[in-house]
């Protein structure tokens, strides 16, 4: 018989929270079992998102509770923790105790320095000891580490996109070190849900802008993964991250332009295309195209649209590798990673409730 | 007495023609006296903008009339041509023998080498001894030569911003050659008015692309203008130009980043950003900031805004400039532009009618 | 076992063919067999929609075929026609000839009467056999009748929105004739797939528009389904039917006014309310609110939400009843509910495959 | 010699103050010459509004200072009151006092009844000698009252667009009471500035709602303004109003629909246009139109278009006027108006400095 498994949500009421009850409302193996709020009051969650009305599981509790670590644990098997990185290494370990998986969608497991993370995230890390044992949580690159996890740190959405960009060309040696743009493009559901200045329709609609140019927290994170990847004897590759934000509610599109190395001078526009598609055979989540993906192809989807183009140098400029990944911030980038993630530490199939 | 000089619109029914007449509008010294169309029947300009009704100069026609250079001789001054390249060919010469200087709108006579116009284009040029003596319409880098004009050509919208964004620095000899990646986003009006699969609303609103990576028209009208400048001993900069489709109407960012050269290596932020503000002091629509610019802040001006970022070498990361340039597409990139060189061709105010 | 029933959908390259192709794509018991086009040589439907790689049924043909009455007949149960009515009305006998059952997303068979088609889709009928014995089909209305039909006409959107919402109030007699209102406003996608002059983003965009106001197709629909479930004894209600068109891709919101009848004037908020919950108590996909729904509560789901006010008089102003109701378009304003019928028409579970 | 004549703005930082401000910057008679704040620190208007850079009259100081009534009396003639209601009643008396003219655009003195007023706005009016002689500024129903009044109150968008499209019909008789229904529809920045949880780009974008139906502050205004100008002897007219919020920044619509009065029932649709164009025939801001406007035909203009339709009766169903009016809201609904009432309360031309 097909069991489902019942799981918690801690923050169901951002867009993460959102998500990912919409993905288990589908989901033939698991439920929302347990929907905790750091407020004090219940909260309803479908007065909260009125498009859930109906479309909850049956056994999904209508109001949220408090973050009760012993209530959890004895309904829940799994925590998908959807709160502020400093509440998320609050509430982790005595979860872990109390032998309650962890999918963190914050970034306070991502980062294994905690120098790092301190000077990307302001902010002294407090449970080194689990910061040690957590999982990255990127299938493509750490399957079999995920399944056994008990702690995993759900990617950035950024870098979710830039690693699975990069990684085949990485491991190959096919990418000069240093030279790595990444152009980043990302909708404002990426800002969260509570209203602030530069999000509200009249600001953000109609326009595009650059952010945090050079400073952004998600680079190390990226340097962090392409780093691990590097092949004994090469240098680490380096990023320079250029995000910014588009007037629309979901999705990131990277164009990221790097200049070849030696061995990949050699090599044409097929070859470097199989690259990614031998990388990501047997993907479930992977689409390698020959043309340069779109948002749209993406967006509502637990799916990475990747794509290379080999630019021939001209006069003065080197040749160069475009490499262009779409995926949807909130699904791939967000709620449907944790839900593969979750689906793996379960032991579930892995596409489970993804589409 | 202020006069005010009579100019025709060869193709007025696209969004450069739309944007034209409302600018005209509202220009004191200059009117429109005679609306060109290629379509033979009349067609009546309020019925085909009706945001255009009640405001056009009294003596602006309601009707097109056909392409007559003798009449259009008779009637204006200044011929504006919002047309096709092959078309502006085709009535360039026969307006200006007949005295009527020209801002020519398209591509027809913006690229000197008629090879590199062909493969652009893949058209051959057929007015090679006009393509000669045009001035390419960029006023902060040409106003002497535009004053005296007979015929200018109006630059292109990613072009203008590019090439404002980069020629304080090209001419200081201040970016290595071969590094400058251009990363730029067009709203759809760039598309032009015709419908097309890829323009719609549905395909291109909450969307993000890339298209014509590598091959855009657009790159070698950049290269040259940035050759033409470059200092003698120096080579060609060159460029990777990345553009893409934004889901909004107008305007265009664009985020160039380069390796600064040895001599910009010993400059600080401060002395980089003075680079583009001694470069445009006395620019009327340029505007350089601290601060990254957004397409808000210059939708519907002429102005571009620019900024530049200095990013410090991390790692295996050399130290990059980051440029950010901000125009509407329409205006400052196309129509605006335009009327600015007309403006000068004529003799008034630089400013007039421009905000 | 459960067995999937193979289907053919004629015309999938619309926008009601992607959304169907989604859809059947995440159906437990129903999958794409036979994908029919009008056009001659065979067309990719991932490189058509390319967010459909990798997620159609592994049975799904990756090119369309003619359409071939007989292959269709041996390879398919049930066909969906996504065709203009005109074709809806050519292929429709020669598939129900061969066994085939048809849901018809035209409105070739929605209007009973041939010369009320004629008058709106200025075409004669050339199948009133099937015109007679079709099953218009709104399950919510229809389900005994649809679950044995041969030939279902699926509604139009705008009357799927408004038949709901009207229907518990019509059969109760509390709404005097004469007196609805019906203020609509459709996302893009109902004006389909071809590019248009008024459906590109910079015209639709950043905008919004009255259309055929009082003229519309739908408003006859709307007055036969209304008429058809009017006490006896009582007068057809008569609507006045003015869609807009607004900057989005999808939804529909309905803004229905009404004079209360005398009955209804007795009666209170709550009462009022409880005719629509009770109206669609077991009703697995339409939701009555005591709020007012938006677009982005149904998006993407096959759900109408529902809610009414009760205003009362006020100086010369009678009391009015205010019913909104929402949809998305492309969901339970076509492929949704055409599946829902597809589904009742197999003798399927009705909500498989819908969220 | 023509002078220029100062200018206060009071709460420059919220979008009526940005769009008063980009007015002034091209107004050839009229200068902002204090920008008062209620906050206690200075504020950079450039650094608020960026698109302003370089774009202010050179007179126009780049700091906000603090509301001194005594200091905006010496430099400026008359003051626009962009600041909430209850600080325009605090702050109208003692410019008045000290002979500033003064146009407020919040609503503290539209609505002439103080009982009408509170139960509106909550909030009890405590300056009612100024009340009692505030103009209502609607330049085309009131402009002689205008020219020589001290304190014009600027009307709301809504009721602006809807006095507009309905007075010549209330005027004329052609309306029958009790059945004016006013669909309205206005982007989001009528909602201010201030983030709240509905007006982000992902809440507010991509979607459409009703709010406040039957209970909205502008319902009174409409209605006070049409009972002002009914001949004598008729009923007030009564309206019902419908506000919707549109996915964009600017803009209303309204799709008003009324029975005929017996005497309008003897008109045809050529009789009821010349209502519109005869009322309006000098009117320098009022376009009447044979189709219906859209909100890209006045968008950014000072203009009100306008259109009327006559549906004959059908079955049930009376005959229907349908009037559509479009405004900017931010422009002819807000400081656009205000600008034309300064014109006339300053003895300019009414148009300057307005398109």
């Amino acid at each position: 018989m097909n069991t489902s498994v019942p799981v918690a949500i801690l923050g169901p009421t951002g867009y993460t929270g959102l998500e990912l009850l919409e993905l288990l409302a589908n989901h033939p193996r698991m439920h929302a079992a347990y929907l905790a709020s750091a407020r004090p009051e219940p909260i309803d969650i479908t007065r909260e998102f009125p498009r859930l009305c109906d479309r909850l599981d049956s056994t999904t509790p209508a109001l949220t509770k408090p973050i009760d670590h012993d209530a959890i644990a004895r309904a829940c098997k799994l925590a998908f923790l959807c709160l502020p990185h400093d509440a998320a290494i609050a509430h982790t370990p005595p979860l872990l105790d109390r032998g309650v998986k962890v999918v963190d969608l914050s970034a306070a497991y991502r980062i294994k320095d905690p120098a790092t993370y301190h000077s990307a995230y302001a902010h002294h890390h407090t449970d080194l000891n689990n910061l040690a044992h957590a999982i990255y949580g990127l299938p493509e690159l750490n399957r079999a580490a995920i399944r056994s996890a008990m702690l995993v740190a759900n990617p950035g959405c950024y870098p979710t996109a830039a690693a699975l960009a990069l990684a085949p060309f990485i491991r190959a040696g096919l990418i000069e070190p240093g030279t790595i743009v990444i152009n980043a493009a990302s909708g404002v559901s990426g800002a969260g849900r509570e209203p602030k200045p530069h999000t509200t329709l009249v600001e953000a609609g109609d326009n595009f802008s650059t952010y945090a140019l050079g400073t952004h927290r998600h680079e190390p994170e990226i340097e962090q993964t392409l780093a691990s990847i590097t092949p004994a004897g090469s240098g680490a590759p380096g990023v320079l991250f250029l995000p910014h934000l588009l007037p629309i509610e979901r999705g990131i599109l990277e164009t990221i332009t790097a200049v070849p190395s030696a061995t990949a001078q050699s090599m044409d526009q097929q070859a470097l295309t199989n690259v990614l598609s031998e990388a990501y055979r047997s993907e479930p989540f992977v689409v390698v195209r020959s043309d340069a993906p779109t948002l749209r192809d993406v967006q509502r989807t637990n799916r990475v649209h990747l794509s290379v183009k080999l630019l021939p140098a001209k006069g003065p400029r080197p040749s160069r590798l475009i490499i262009v990944a779409a995926i949807d911030n909130l699904t791939k980038g967000a709620s449907g990673q944790a839900l593969q993630n979750a689906n793996l530490m379960l032991g579930l199939d892995e596409h489970l409730g993804l589409r």
